[in-house]
């Protein structure tokens, strides 16, 4: 419902936004009605309309703008167009932006437990991260985790599996990963170190000259659909199935809180929703083509893809075991989140053996 | 944008709805600002409020009355209520309610190529289903086989993948499907059919007594979750996985053309976005909650649940293909929207095979 407090309140804000940006309401008069129109400034991580990840945001403003009758109208920025695109939760928790759109496993530096909110090695793929976020308690704890930045979080759509990567030399056994230096963030490097590799940090810009000079021996990035964008297949030839390293990529919305509460009820439940919306419509755009895209890569350019050995598999999920238990040991809240993580993601493991994996088995 | 000409649309349909109803708008009297608050039926196939299937359309209303300020008011009707659950699809195209929930292949006896929409034996999952209905080209085919009644499509949830049912006696081989009396509609139904059983439809409601008193001998309904609800381990005791004759079954939210066409843009985007919302959450509720129903069943109600055997699916699987091969020789539209379904379900398993199957194998 739209109280008086909140009328003044998005006045106030709508009347600084305009003092802000230099302006940007359609209609200049400062009567109640003309402060309806609210202009966010969303900034994202990624290259602005950048195919899945960078489309997701683009439908969001859309959808919301449409919702709201043009009432709240949401301009997106690219990765470097406003912010750096490791900047995005800052950016968003001072409020020089209202909303992000970003992966929370890119705030570890600051908030050690983020990654749970977007992939765990060897962890739940997107269908049972979506089930654990809105229906198995999850996404309270991502509003705990990010409520002292002034940040709240919503889901922001998946990839589904990803990739393990592209490899200049073929990976026969674990040998072939010492010294390896990869492109790989977050949980997953560390777990590569921990069998013996070298994983290295790169923003998605700098991945397809790194790996070309040979400065870099492997990357992951996503998958098919977003990786024959970026080239990856001109500088390496073996592609590595499955992305046990990001089982189920989730994405975050984030949103400033004073922004967010200084909204009339409406345009705050447009914003849950559309976000809601967008979490599944991107995973669907990625669950369309990576196919063609996969195709594409095998019969135009002669990639090799291939499954990586058993013994790969096996270092890396003990690998993964220990770092986890580490960073269990380092940090109480990671210790507490990750509990709720992981008895939820034994329950569902053992009914998708039944049915999701056993009708993928069966059909 | 509201035109004038839809403001005046929205007036006179508002007021064709009061007439109706015997006066349901807040605010008697007739001017344009009172025409605003809109009310509208939405009847379901559904027990009301119903775990899964019947809190989709409940959520659905909710987000609408949220997002719209109030201005359009959804009240849900259980099966029966004012159709019954059958008629769903009817009510809807006659205008008698703005809006169903149910599934599409309830509906086969008037439009043969429905069933597509929901489940196809031995097909697509939820996540492909998904992919393929906003990424493949599958809402505008839906949409243009209901067009002729009046009817516009939206996805409405999916309960995951199913299970294929409770049978009073183990079943070991094909031999043991020779005259068994089951509850398994449509397609499916026909499958079980062709290999030698005896298919029957009862509305959930008649499952259970017909059941317990042996007029059957085995039933499919949902999975753990709504299962559990209606009893049925109190009338067979062996549980069988996995679902193949409703891997990922689509329910749909179904709006009278008329009705949402008089609409303004933002109430018809918010109609749009709130249904892929749900459509998402519904699947959620099941992948959270089916774990915990299972274990009930199991260790509270001695449950015994099995696989069923290989020589039963490939039968099974065979028998599909000569049903689908009859349906598309049957009617050209079925051929048409079934070609779509084919090319990308065999893209889809390609990579799938690659990415989330092998993930389910190798975590």
């Amino acid at each position: 419902m739209l109280t008086i407090k909140k009328i003044a309140t998005v006045a106030l804000l709508s009347l600084s936004l305009l003092a802000c940006s230099g302006g940007t309401s359609d209609e200049p008069n400062t009567s109640l009605q003309s402060t309806e129109k609210i202009k966010w400034k969303l900034v994202t991580s990624w290259p602005k309309n950048f195919p899945g990840l960078g489309r997701g945001p683009e439908t969001f403003a859309k959808y919301v703008n449409e919702m709201s009758g043009g009432r709240l109208e949401i301009t997106v920025y690219g990765a470097g167009e406003l912010v750096p695109g490791f900047e995005v939760f800052n950016a968003v928790s001072s409020g020089s932006a209202q909303m992000g759109h970003a992966g929370a496993y890119y705030w570890k530096g600051k908030i050690p437990a983020a990654p749970i909110f977007s992939a765990i090695p060897f962890g739940m793929n997107a269908l049972e991260m979506n089930a654990w976020l809105h229906h198995g308690g999850g996404i309270e704890l991502w509003r705990e985790l990010y409520a002292p930045f002034g940040v709240i979080p919503f889901t922001g759509g998946s990839s589904g599996v990803q990739m393990a990567g592209w490899f200049k030399k073929e990976i026969n056994s674990v040998d072939d990963l010492q010294g390896l230096k990869m492109r790989i963030p977050g949980l997953g490097g560390e777990v590569l170190k921990e069998v013996g590799g070298l994983p290295i940090t790169l923003t998605g810009g700098e991945i397809f000259t790194s790996l070309q000079s040979g400065a870099i021996d492997a990357t992951e990035w996503v998958g098919p659909y977003n990786d024959l964008t970026f080239g990856l297949h001109k500088a390496a030839n073996y592609y590595y199935h499955s992305g046990w390293h990001e089982p189920g990529t989730m994405l975050e919305f984030t949103v400033n809180k004073d922004a967010y509460e200084a909204l009339p009820d409406d345009l705050q439940k447009i914003i849950e929703v559309a976000t809601r919306a967008v979490n599944q419509d991107m995973l669907d755009e990625y669950t369309a083509r990576n196919h063609n895209a996969m195709k594409q890569l095998i019969e135009e350019h002669g990639v090799q893809v291939k499954p990586l050995p058993q013994d790969v598999l096996i270092a890396l999920k003990k690998a993964t075991k220990t770092i986890i238990d580490r960073e269990i040991a380092d940090d109480p809240v990671f210790a507490k989140i990750y509990a709720s993580y992981a008895a939820f993601y034994e329950d569902v493991k053992s009914y998708h053996a039944l049915s999701e994996k056993a009708y993928y088995e069966n059909r």
